[in-house]
């Protein structure tokens, strides 16, 4: 090991190449204990993991030292009724947030003595948009007008990439001499960012030769990936979920200690009126607390906490008491690919019964999708309660860390 | 163990009661084979965490299972040139995104070998905002003229509730009958949501007794916590940092095989115009990655990623090359509380020269929000770079998962 | 008339009522002297009108008093290339701005010298959404699969209300309990809200009786009619317009008192970083100037200055000098309804060639819209060659009016 | 006159020099003629003006060559019991949209048999923000520490241009090298932009000098003038106003021919949640109606209209009816300057008892301010009722104009 640490030192092997001479786990560990000899810092626990990393180190981290552990806790049971998840699950979500799983839970306790959430997938859809420079307005009408009449062969391009995906839709969108082409694809069981990415560049290889576009960049930012982007909200990205709940008088008494005018009133007063006149683009009290949760357990990647959380979450006064609703139109989302297939992620799916590959393709990602959207319904029912109940600071100090 | 399970199954014993009987790695593990036995998942490797939990079942998380293992690698060295962090960093990044950690490295490269990062906090504060109901609009200005006119009440309401934090300002803003009361306070090393909540419950009590201003809910999303939002982007949150580095066309060149005149046209074309026509509050190519591999490596609330990464990428060309620069306006970041206890995120703050308070207090938020800022200006020049050079797709192809 | 204003002044005579039995002049004075005693001021001018008001009273404003009249200035001549407008034009612009007309005259000598401004129509459809409520988010569903299902029983239920209007989408958006169906309709050379107003109508009770939704309201707000809102610029409403012009550098200097790296400079910096940052949906400078001013001249609607003027300027930096770009993603506007049929107002829309029905429909509103794009980067040009020279304050000290 | 349109045709004589050697009248006569020559239009009913417009060919309008007359019709009377305005008004309306005045006059009749509508101004400054270019992020820094540092010699450099404006605030928000700096005045009874241009203008010279940084822009957007922006709701511009009424479920029931619950319902599922998922900045449901209509009356900038009309409307359900709200976060308004000197603006201005400055200054421009809040609540009232009972499209078919 000294003599790997001095040619790392010596700058004569260069820490990414450790693999190419060493067995996965003796290559990150030399690399972590370089990095302990020149930060002084002690990587015991980082290197102290338990999962297989042969393919890790491959295909998901680069320069791996190690693996950071985060606690996993379970909220449920959680009776879902969609149209792929139809049943009771237990939510796994990977979370330092005290508070956090103990009010999920209660979300679920009430969901599911309330018969169950009612959740559709509205839209799927994943997207990558290219952005080509024209010479003028007059040549981006020109290849706006060409993808639109000739969506064959974008397909066909698409569509030679990929064994799985299927090129749905191709939107263009003209700014000055910017044409965006939006290109959708339907990635079965794999979020699909991925794929999306190289059937794209096909699709704007063929693009650009057959109109002179040149392109600038394969993203334009027009996807929108990992930023938060209305777009996602007005035509929907990965998958688009709504997920609903009636909760009568009694259990909402019961359940959240208080009643079905108030949680109308603090959703429209904190999410719909304080939201708007702050500029938000997420109309929810805290989706991505739940999003975030679910998808470091089940190895999704996290920056789509971004777009995945950008939630509406709605509040409808009934008769006997509310129906509350999550719309989430933008969850990128999968069952294959990405962290999926590394050992306590794959748990974490199988406890979903979500591992892998579905029969019919696209079916396990779907039901993931209609679970989670269930799982941030009770996220939010129980946030909106405690708030209503006014509990939320007394919560923290019971629960808190940073006092 | 199976009388546990037993108790659990009929409901005699309550899932989350388990650490009143049992010391925390038994508890764990009684409710994880109930778990097992409930879906008929195996959860063998979730189980197999090895980081202390005594305090994590606390304040952490509640009903947990086990730990997911997120690899970490690492990028770097990286120069910065802050007030607060002055040096080089070797910077951990927890991910399974394929090709994350090598392209942070290659901009880490750039940025050293251009003589490191220059680095600036803008602004420190971070905010809570409870929303009031007034009876009619004239309430509600009386609301807002008390609050402006009772500062020193204020300040001493919130203050007796936290021995580090300071009030530093409240800003009210009126909709309607809605009153916003958005306190800010700087927390020292705490991201200090738990902190500024507890303090904003106290200020709300004597608003709400001082005006007859109804609190409706402790957090109106003025905050505005965990959701994109404008408000964050002019008046900011949490720590705001930006900063930047001067490239020559020479190193441009050698690292990124492209221009000076390319980047800038990338960034125009895909940051600036694309996310202007996607309705976007995110004006950067990725900044969510690398806050997220951040965030979840050093203990880091992740749903902070969401405007934590909304940041704006600028490329200003100059007369020898290019100015680059990135702006976080609202990164919420921290060295103690949260998930900065636990043994692994504490080794990666660690890594970072920055686990636990700093001295003065403060100093080590501040520290690890200058680095953290260097390191989204790394991941932002590498993807620009790549997407200059349009190698996206290549290097997917290369590390990539779901083919 | 002393007999009327008693018996308006009693209340046995409504001021509205007038009409019903005094000619429209008559009437008019009647009231305006009525409304003159009731506040003791002059109204005399006002009252001064020369146009004609026989219609106007019927159709374009109830209880008048009289008019105002508001100056109207040309600029111009404007070269315009497009697919319509093919020529050149003066540009009535009404304003009471000083420095306005001024300012757009010298964006119209530079586009006009440099050989004219390409003008393309991108997109072109008059939009209104209904929104209807669902008892639960599977009732959403089913009825946002009805709308998709049943696309030529919608057309035929809207297009029995007009001969003119064409439906050419229904866009259903599903969030929580609340559908919103965007109809889109081909309105030819009427801006159109009206004629889609009264299809939408028909078309929400068809989809109501189908499928047992509760129409709410018949705007949604999800048109968007006459507020910001990013659906427009994403989807395009009324005619999506782009215009651009290439300008040399000599051109640039003589005309501008400046330069090409000048120019893009002052665009990046103000439109897009600067827009950005303030959570803008407008990434201009000052668009609507322009569409207000021929709105007013041509009788269009002035509270469609609103979306009309959510323009984005881009500046591409070129080998010889620039090309100065406008799109105009949600443009109303008509040459037929309105005030378009109003003495003065169609004067304007003559100074133009397009007042009335064009041949074949809709050519007329096709080439006021591309002409009206032209005039808006004449303004954006002006603008941001006088920030460029910094001469901004000084024209307003000049020209300006509350020193 | 052929003398001159010769001189003109051959360019000779400037089109925009005739007022250099004619008197007004007869200088617009002359370009009138020469445009009608150039483009065979007739334009003589735009030429029987019957203003004075001595002033306005030097204040108001260049190239003029008459003027449009718009209709003017009275809504009212409307009751309002602000802190400015207490009494009661007609509004007047400039409007060619048939309908729009009947119904602002039934929103007015509710109001005002409801008691009036309360109205408070909230905040009250006119904003300018240059954008300045810095080195690099720690340049940009230590601009915004002088400006901070150096409220004073601001306030002096600002307050030496203008006897009536004050600088109230100074607010730096830095994106990568870009400084912009939000000036902020408390500008009377103007309005102000030019006030506050010349202002800052003057400021901006001071920073650049004391600092080094260079002025990109007088404007950078930061303003934001004209554009729609998240920033004015948040900070808010002009005049910020709230005006709102309680109704009782009988008076409701006879104006509106509805119920409190379903104006709440309308509200909620259009206003809030349709305008959310539309990503839009104004949650209303046609405030640019009534605002461009007062603006153009009372000799406003209609370009304006676009923040201006960025309002929150909100219903509450009370005990015996409903409290109806709408925000107006960003008036720009005044009552001297711009067109308030024109002839018949002057008049509209006259008929609310506010032409010309008050005393105290500033006392006019607010009183203008409460009553247009109060009447865009009565527009709201009006719009929100109809949609409720399901009256629009059938009032449309009545009143309309392009069937």
């Amino acid at each position: 090991m000294e003599t790997y640490r001095g040619r790392l030192k010596s700058g004569q092997l260069k820490l990414y190449a450790l693999e190419q001479s060493l067995p996965p786990d003796e290559a990150v560990a030399v690399r972590r204990a370089f990095i302990e000899g020149e930060t002084g810092a002690s990587l015991a626990t980082l290197g102290s993991y338990t999962i297989g990393i042969g393919q890790a180190v491959k295909k998901n981290c680069e320069n791996m030292i190690g693996a950071v552990q985060v606690p996993v806790g379970v909220a449920g049971p959680l009776r879902v009724r969609g149209e792929y998840a139809d049943g009771e699950w237990y939510i796994p979500l990977a979370t330092t947030e005290g508070a956090l799983v103990a009010s999920v839970n209660r979300g679920c306790s009430a969901i599911t003595r309330a018969g169950g959430a009612g959740v559709r997938i509205l839209r799927d859809g994943m997207t990558r948009a290219p952005v080509f420079a024209a010479r003028d307005v007059e040549h981006a009408k020109g290849i706006a007008d060409w993808v639109d009449g000739h969506r064959d062969a974008i397909i066909a391009a698409a569509e030679a990439t990929t064994s799985h995906g299927r090129l749905t839709d191709a939107v263009t969108i003209v700014t000055g001499t910017n044409v965006f082409v939006r290109l959708e694809f339907d990635t079965k069981d794999a979020m699909g960012m991925n794929m999306v990415t190289i059937a794209s560049a096909k699709v704007a290889d063929l693009i650009a030769e057959a109109t002179g576009a040149r392109l600038v960049a394969l993203s334009g930012n027009m996807c929108t990936d990992k930023k938060p982007a209305a777009i996602n909200l007005v035509r929907g990205r990965g998958r688009s979920v709504a997920a609903g709940v009636a909760l009568s008088e009694a259990l909402i008494h019961e359940v959240f200690k208080t009643d079905a005018a108030t949680l109308a009133e603090v959703n429209m007063r904190k999410n719909l009126i304080g939201s708007a006149r702050a500029g938000s683009l997420g109309f929810n009290a805290h989706a991505a607390n739940i999003i975030a949760g679910i998808f470091i357990a089940c190895g999704q990647d996290p920056a789509h906490v971004v777009e995945g959380s950008s939630a509406i979450t709605t509040v409808d006064v009934t008769p006997g008491g509310v129906y509350v609703a999550v719309t989430l139109p933008s969850l990128p989302i999968g069952t294959v690919g990405g962290g999926t297939g590394l050992d306590t992620q794959r748990e974490c799916l199988s406890l979903l019964g979500v591992a892998g590959g579905g029969t019919p393709p696209g079916s396990h990602a779907r039901k993931f999708a209609e679970i989670t959207g269930a799982a941030v319904l009770a996220g939010e029912l129980s946030l909106l309660g405690a708030l209503a109940a006014q509990h939320l600071a007394r919560a923290h100090q019971a629960l808190g860390r940073n006092k």
